[in-house]
């Protein structure tokens, strides 16, 4: 049948899934996973954590609810037949042997942790996908040549302290920092059953797995506005981050006359401003974002001495967000020259861009092609664990659309459709990985 | 002698008196004051609550400090000759009697309380004027037909609570407002030798008092700019102070394009520029100033989803006021349609202007151009005592210059030859008032 006539019986299909109606023995009859089996675990790992007041999922790193998640994801791993095991990290890890002897596993998953008052799909929609995918490949008994390794990576949304255990990065001193759990990672780690005082165990050689897939949602609007079903990630921007200051001459909001004021409030908002027109005006996909700004002495009668705030620019190439600070900070300086005021840029945070594999992509690709979903080659704006591994292995990322883009907040969604689409593209780009 | 020739001699004599060569006697032969001995008392009271560490001067109302400045005053007082009582606000009064019968007095003075690190002038200027003024009318047996009364009012810089205490506009609630001094009002005018629970007494029927006189520092740096020796002040502006709450959409920095965002900060920053070009732009003396904002969440990584701020306009004129915000607001709004976030304003606080009387503006201009002094018309931006006593009696108000403009500081400064001229005008009007 042609795409058209596809879709309009997926559609009907996936209709008859949003009811509930679609009896499960009909997957059986063909390569895909579970979709009911899926949307049922998602929303039963939603249950933990739930503040039944908003909805809001609170399920902080090395909370309470998150050791029931990930004790509840151990279970659901045994059940598909997976070896579990927590590595020093606190990373839960289910294996599968291949069949082929020495192979490097092909390693796929993604986190459970949440923000406070977030959603429960950020994350657990790539882990539960990934379980469903093994799950599936045992019921078929399809052997891979491949290990495979299914991974809940520990403290994604504090840090990525889990994924960057596995590439190394992480710092001893970082142990030290409290958590919104209101624990230390020392003390997390320890209490979802990791070794922090081991750490280093938990790291991998290059070269020691052969590819890490995640399947997450968007937190963007882009896939959903172009009713797109599959976003082909390029790679996790580069992130560079500054605290600016602004300082003009505090001074009397009553007694200072218009035209002999210094105001840095007045130059911070032209800045703020030229920063918005910068990023957006310029061709490509950067985004730039004030996201904190403040007055001193922040009163209603006082014009302030000083602002400081906050920029952050990113983009898929680490040169392009020099190229368009360098346009910022000149806006910045024509600003301060026009104003009486000077600024000052202090670089505090750099992520490095990290591209995904060009074979993956290829691959993530045609197996959405083959169910016959539309895809988009696209930037991840956002973080995720895929940036740490791809330090050591070929990486690649299956977007699956979020309704209106939201993220972080209990009204975050991405249908049951999608969820089962993006588990779908998995599988198969998990298969077509094993026989490349 | 000519203007410049008599400049020319000033000049000479003033730079003999900054190196402290001129001698006391001399002022004795002219109807001035004791130029010296009134630069020497403002040094005096320049010790009490200063920090060592940076000049500032920490006399807030109600602490030590204050305590001890207005003993220190009440003693200068006594020895020129004033019979002192403190009012049931606090208020520190020096009355000295009149030749003729049943007239009302004319008072005069200003205040000694600081904000915290404050300066020595803000209020120390007008009130050893007044009290060198009274002096040399006893050096030199000068009697008045109305009685005299020397005010140091309570609690200028926290809420002008002596003054408004006399003018009975002190409501109720306020006595429990907390001060910097970590006292009550309530405990704080006890503290100083008032009456807390009998304020009322501290009030003065309209018609009682035939004038009140304040010499200030300007706070801004108009006469410094413009070489002038006096302000003469036209009134004391009104004020109107709003909230503003501008809503968003608060979203994922990474993964939100550009084209895509609802961002309150970049519409709060369009507003504050707007705010700046109205207020620069329209004709008038107007100001208009954005002391304080607040971004939420407030974090890099996130576009804010609500940005509050504060707005307050000032001018001489109440409906001047509300034109200005009339024109702000419209821009408000299409800053809001063309970012697709909305702005709200609500009104938190109104201070009345309160012009000065055309009568005492002309004495006081007349007393300035006898002493070959050059003069402005001019608005005080800042509130002053002299605002609450306008609703009882006429009120005439004497600028002097602050240089740089810098008030509110350790760095707040009126040179002593400005003082100087300051209490000889004041002496002036109060003789030129007496015999009107």
């Amino acid at each position: 049948m042609n795409r058209r006539q596809f879709a309009e019986t997926t559609a009907g299909a996936l209709s008859a899934l949003a009811m509930g109606a679609w009896p499960f023995g009909r997957w059986q009859e063909r390569r895909q996973v579970n979709g009911p089996r899926l949307t049922d675990t998602l929303a039963r790992l939603g249950q933990i954590g739930r503040n039944p007041a908003t909805g809001g999922i609170n399920r902080v790193a090395f909370s309470e609810a998150d050791r029931e998640a990930r004790a509840f994801v151990a279970g659901l791993m045994r059940a598909a037949g997976l070896e579990v095991r927590i590595d020093a990290a606190g990373n839960l890890m289910g294996r599968r042997a291949g069949t082929a002897p020495n192979r490097p596993p092909l390693m796929f998953g993604s986190h459970v942790d949440s923000v406070p008052e977030g959603g429960n799909y950020d994350g657990p929609v790539g882990t539960m996908a990934a379980i469903e995918v093994a799950q599936t490949l045992a019921d078929r008994d399809l052997r891979t040549r491949h290990p495979l390794e299914v991974v809940v990576f520990s403290n994604e949304e504090g840090g990525k302290t889990g994924s960057r255990a596995v590439s190394g990065e992480v710092e001893a001193r970082e142990l030290d920092l409290v958590t919104a759990s209101g624990k230390t990672i020392r003390d997390g780690i320890a209490f979802i059953g990791g070794e922090p005082g081991d750490l280093g165990r938990a790291g991998r050689e290059r070269g020691s797995i052969a590819a890490f897939l995640e399947l997450h949602v968007e937190q963007g609007a882009v896939l959903e506005r172009g009713g797109i079903a599959i976003g082909v990630v390029e790679g996790i921007v580069g992130i560079k981050r500054w605290n600016v200051t602004v300082d003009g001459f505090a001074n009397h909001a009553g007694t200072t006359p218009m035209d002999a004021r210094r105001d840095p409030l007045v130059a911070a908002a032209r800045f703020i401003d030229a920063v918005h027109r910068i990023a957006r005006d310029t061709p490509g996909r950067q985004v730039a974002t004030v996201g904190r700004i403040r007055a001193e002495p922040g009163a209603p009668n006082v014009i302030p001495g000083r602002v400081t705030l906050s920029l952050e620019i990113r983009d898929l190439e680490m040169a392009k967000i020099d190229r368009v600070f360098d346009v910022v900070r000149r806006a910045a300086d024509e600003t301060g020259g026009a104003t009486g005021t000077t600024f000052r840029f202090d670089l505090f945070y750099t992520s490095h861009a990290a591209p995904t594999d060009e074979r993956l992509r290829r691959l993530v690709e045609e197996s959405a092609r083959a169910l016959d979903l539309s895809t988009l080659r696209m930037p991840s704006g956002a973080g995720h664990d895929a940036q740490s591994i791809a330090l050591l292995a070929p990486v690649g990322m299956i977007f699956v659309p979020s309704v209106g883009g939201i993220s972080h907040s209990p009204e975050e969604l991405t249908r049951a459709e999608h969820v089962v689409n993006g588990a779908n593209v998995l599988l198969e780009t998990v298969l077509a990985l094993d026989s490349a």
